[in-house]
């Protein structure tokens, strides 16, 4: 085997301070991250597809309760948590998304269900979960989602009738999670999920679910999954935005990401970040807050290399 | 006055026979689309925004029963209404749309509340409704928006267990509607509203509110409002698109939308068509299906050119 494969995930961008930071708790954030990047990158190295890869390493960061997505999403202001997912296949550019969901254990399954088992990209609420019925997806209650932190962080939100992404007063972060890779047949696919913002209210969608906002995929680039303030992640359409200046401005990835994170995002009050990778295997991971949950893996031709793996904070 | 100003509206694209179409039936067309137009026309000769040309413009199309949005809106497979709508500020790209909801009268007004009163871009369902009722939008009830003619496609729908954009077998259309304006301070503007599929299922959302895909507005270049088969225009992000393709690659308003609707959207099977206005106050209606109902219009300099308006179905 000496294709190039590559895998990168992360776990919400923000203001992740080392003053509130244990080393218990960092440790805790990167054996998770260390998880999910290996079940990817294992499907990677045995000849799987990166549609599989970014699917699994999803599913990992979503049941872990560090997260805000799956089993860790935060509480909307009527004390429900309402999931959004998507996926997104770079070969054909094909796509499914989820929003809105209550009751799914892993949104990241429904959303590629329906790029895969229907003719729609996104369902959203009820119907989304009729969908899910009816293709065997497995549902969660109540109990499976509640956690006396994410308790707490909802009282407090309610008491200043603020609403926040995944923090505390001190620890503003998004806690969006996503996966993009390269598999060795040279295909890209990208796939974001999240809780969320605490105290949400209004049906509100971010940019999660949006194709070409916080997830895009397409062979001809590059794959980057978002964290962030969805809003301006949506107006400027950050995902398609990168592939854009790539496409049609002759920008590399790394170049094409610093101006979208650096300059257009901020230009508007954006803050978050992504990670991407292109079809050569280049990974690129930034971000304009004080730190994201990070980790990437290369494989195969990228093994040559002296390091080939990395799990970062700040 | 001297400054140039243009609008563009449609209701919708797809096959419009004209074996199916009577004198009548065309007539009452033409008269509600130059009726919409003028209204959207006179706002700007007034010296007003772009954003309320193609507001006033939109509603004027959500209250004729002849298109598929608003009032004419057709039913989901539940027998009831969803409806999406959209606008976006080319001066500042801000945008609003809702997603997902039955009871509202005028969904472009509540898009634009979004906009202009919330945090947010996106709000869909329940939520959405209730963010309503806080800012005092107009509400309608199941009656409103019965129709004979539309409960009789739904029972067809449901006879052959089809999804269906608006249309009967002889006349496939995407029954959305949308403008765009130029006003006489050089801002753009674009609005999009849909009532959706017939016998649609599983709350799926189309293109029609998701900025970059249905509706998009940027000063810098263009605003473009689109109908058609949605999940192909949120694949290739069909209206950010086309701004990507002027910004980036350096196409005219008119070569950009040729490439996006004659060979990228046929390129993964999708129909449809579009309307856009340049920052310069060209008009584009383009469309890969047979017809388009469309008509635009222009004032200022613009008024000096022979023909300075236009209503077209075919």
């Amino acid at each position: 085997m000496n294709k190039k494969f590559a895998i990168a995930i992360h776990g919400g961008a923000g203001t992740i301070l080392k003053s509130t930071m244990t080393k218990e708790k960092e440790d805790q954030y990167v054996s998770a991250l260390k998880e999910a990047i290996n079940i990817g990158y294992k499907i990677l190295e045995d000849g799987g597809t990166s549609l599989d890869a970014v699917e699994e390493a999803v599913v990992s960061l979503e049941d872990c309760p560090l997260f805000n997505a799956g089993k860790g999403s935060v509480f909307t202001h009527n004390g429900i948590h309402e999931m959004d997912a998507s996926i997104m296949d770079g070969r054909n550019i094909d796509a499914g998304a989820v929003s809105l969901i209550k009751n799914i254990k892993n949104p990241v399954r429904l959303a590629r269900k329906i790029m895969e088992k229907s003719e729609h990209v996104i369902l959203a609420g009820d119907g989304a979960e009729e969908f899910a019925r009816q293709f065997n997806i497995e549902f969660a209650d109540k109990k499976y989602f509640y956690s006396e932190f994410r308790y707490d962080q909802l009282q407090k939100a309610l008491q200043s009738d603020s609403i926040f992404l995944d923090h505390t007063e001190l620890d503003h972060k998004f806690g969006t999670v996503g996966a993009v890779a390269l598999d060795q047949m040279g295909n890209l696919a990208a796939s974001t999920s999240t809780g969320g913002m605490t105290n949400k209210k209004w049906g509100r969608i971010g940019d999660t679910p949006i194709i070409g906002a916080g997830t895009y995929a397409n062979n001809e680039t590059c794959a980057i999954s978002c964290t962030g303030s969805g809003e301006y992640f949506i107006r400027t359409m950050t995902a398609f935005h990168v592939h854009s200046l790539m496409k049609y401005g002759n920008y590399n990835l790394d170049i094409a990401i610093r101006k979208v994170i650096h300059e257009i995002l901020p230009s508007i009050g954006g803050d978050g970040g992504l990670i991407a990778i292109d079809n050569n295997g280049n990974v690129v991971m930034d971000f304009n807050t004080e730190g994201m949950y990070r980790a990437w893996k290369k494989g195969g031709e990228n093994g040559n290399e002296t390091e080939n793996e990395s799990v970062l904070i700040y």
